[in-house]
């Protein structure tokens, strides 16, 4: 089973029960099928300006057309280095005057996790598709009304789950899912960083939590696309130091179990003062282990089998992972498929976030009906 | 800090409040330093007579003097291997006898789960100190007993747990706790094999339990010597396809989360359908990782620091983890010590196995009083 073969099984199983297939193309994207879709960036941080737009330049089906930003000078340091016009240079202000921009078919939002909401919302009133950063909202709540809205704008959403794109990841998932080292019995993940001080990151009002919301989603991200279902029982255990000052208002280590209908447990980690990143998808035969798992690059794979350790090195890896993300909404948009991380993918994290958090609050195993 | 010290250091921190020094030096064991204390092994199942009994060739401290079996073919086999006389080969109904012999100074029950209790308690009450296999027993209750048991005959009692007598986990202790990665953070240790139907470890009144007993014990008793401490709060997850014939009576899987008083979180794996054997020390600068970590023999220890990750190789590693745990119950006996790993030590990871077993059953995260 190839990729591409995967690739069309995940987006199967992506598309949730209430989804319908959406007649989504705007005109002047199925009247061009080599017409590169126009993307208009909210947001000029450093994940929008260091690792996503220069990426624009790889792609074959997205270009950057538009910025948005509350500082001036950033829509003209960044507007001038990418060469955008002025027209396409827009304030939180005047944000809403895309709709009467042709050249923008898609907004991108990178705005810190609180904001998430209103931006997608009023970029589909706009008539705007659109990708969102992850988490996808700070509430199950949230992540239901963004869903209606584009729904409702007949414009497609996607969440920014750029791992789903990656090429390591994407093999990882179709040797779990084939039980290339049996069928899969536990999956252990760990994701963390230290977090540095003085970041919207530490302050809820814009975050809407901590770890969990920002690194852990990994773990939990990566359980899920690696069992391949959702999961039904969820217990978890926090433990943050708060006279530390970064973690007044946010939570530090955060870490989880979750039981999948087929009998998988997940063991994830996430954590904001330790440094780790990787996963183990454990099978009655052996082990896939990915170590750094979910960085922007630099992927290892090391394979268990048989009583021996391999690494596992591909051969030709493709677009890399922003790229591929952004293509990938480009042309779901030009052919009306529905992304294989649409905004039902940011709310079963959502959902599921919202479970962790309950479960370590009430001290007790949360369980969730089946998906 | 040298590995003698770290030794010290953690007999005092194995001395539980309510532990006297005991003055047990048998006469004959006080009057010569030189004279190897007699072991009786009892059950001649496999890791005895494969593990355990050819490593008294290498003691210093420890010799082969008496085997006790219900098989009087195994008694055969084994008294010639070893050299046996008929007088010192016991079964279970002439077990209590062995009072009567001053060949034998230390009992080593290697029984099922479930006849731990009983054998030690009968051990000591015929005179002899005791090694007791992991787990020590099937519940505090019976730990208990057998503690007060040897407490009162005025007879040491030390669990099997050869880990702490390995170099590398002791090594992964002293950095450990050393805070040669930074102030631990999280563990993560996982522990599982795939279980071949037919045996005593998957029938309940033999074993008290699954893998948690059996295997995932080895996670949990890491995860409080790597952090020195005793958790106050377990959550846990189990899964277990009852129709699978070899978990008719007892857990495949049991996995779960511990919070220790410092703030550590360790998450934790048992499992008795897949291969996996290892731990990981995080800490804010990185992380210590042995894998496999508990084998009978070829620890791997790397450790991840300031970006790098290089393999920890000892240069000399002295006697193997068998051979460090037979001559250290010998040594206590001689020296009136109390050995690292005492009752006490069994006792506590019995209490943190029932806390795991009512967490998963009840669906709750259990709290435990600081010991």
């Amino acid at each position: 089973m190839g990729i591409e073969d995967t690739n069309r099984r995940e987006m199967l199983i992506g598309m949730g029960a209430g989804l319908v297939a959406l007649k989504t193309g705007t005109a002047s994207a199925q009247a061009d099928p080599a017409r590169k879709l126009g993307y208009a960036i909210v947001g000029l941080g450093s994940y929008a300006t260091r690792q996503i737009m220069p990426q624009f330049a790889n792609c074959k089906h997205s270009r950057l057309v538009a910025l948005v930003s509350g500082t001036p000078e950033k829509l003209a340091r960044y507007g001038a280095e990418y060469g955008i016009p002025a027209r396409n240079r827009y304030s939180y202000a005047s944000f809403d005057t895309i709709r009467d921009n042709p050249e923008i078919d898609i907004v991108y939002v990178v705005l810190p996790n609180s904001l998430h909401a209103e931006y997608v919302v009023r970029a589909a009133q706009a008539g705007k598709h659109v990708m969102c950063e992850k988490p996808m909202a700070t509430s199950v709540a949230e992540a239901r009304t963004m869903i209606g809205a584009c729904r409702k704008a007949k414009r497609l959403l996607m969440i920014g789950y750029r791992s789903r794109f990656e090429p390591y990841n994407r093999l990882a998932i179709e040797l779990a899912r084939s039980g290339h080292v049996g069928p899969t019995r536990i999956i252990t993940a760990e994701h963390g960083f230290d977090a540095k001080p003085g970041q919207w990151r530490l302050d809820r009002p814009l975050s809407g939590g901590g770890s969990l919301m920002d690194i852990g989603i990994y773990s939990l991200n990566a359980a899920r696309y690696l069992a391949g279902e959702e999961p039904v029982q969820v217990s978890a255990i926090e433990s943050t130091d708060r006279t530390d000052p970064r973690f007044r208002t946010v939570e530090d280590r955060i870490d989880f179990m979750l039981r999948f209908p087929s009998g998988v447990i997940a063991n994830c980690v996430s954590s904001y003062s330790s440094n780790h990143n990787g996963y183990r998808v454990i099978g009655t035969k052996g082990y896939i282990d990915m170590e750094p798992a979910t960085p922007y690059e630099g992927q290892r794979m090391m394979i268990r089998k048989d009583g021996q350790t391999t690494p596992r090195v591909l051969a030709s890896t493709g677009p890399n992972q922003f790229v591929g993300q952004l293509d990938h909404l480009s042309e779901c948009v030009k052919t009306g498929r529905t992304p294989i991380v649409p905004g039902e993918e940011g709310l079963a994290d959502m959902r599921v976030i919202e479970a962790i958090y309950r479960a370590a609050r009430e001290g007790r195993t949360v369980t969730l009906d089946a998906a």
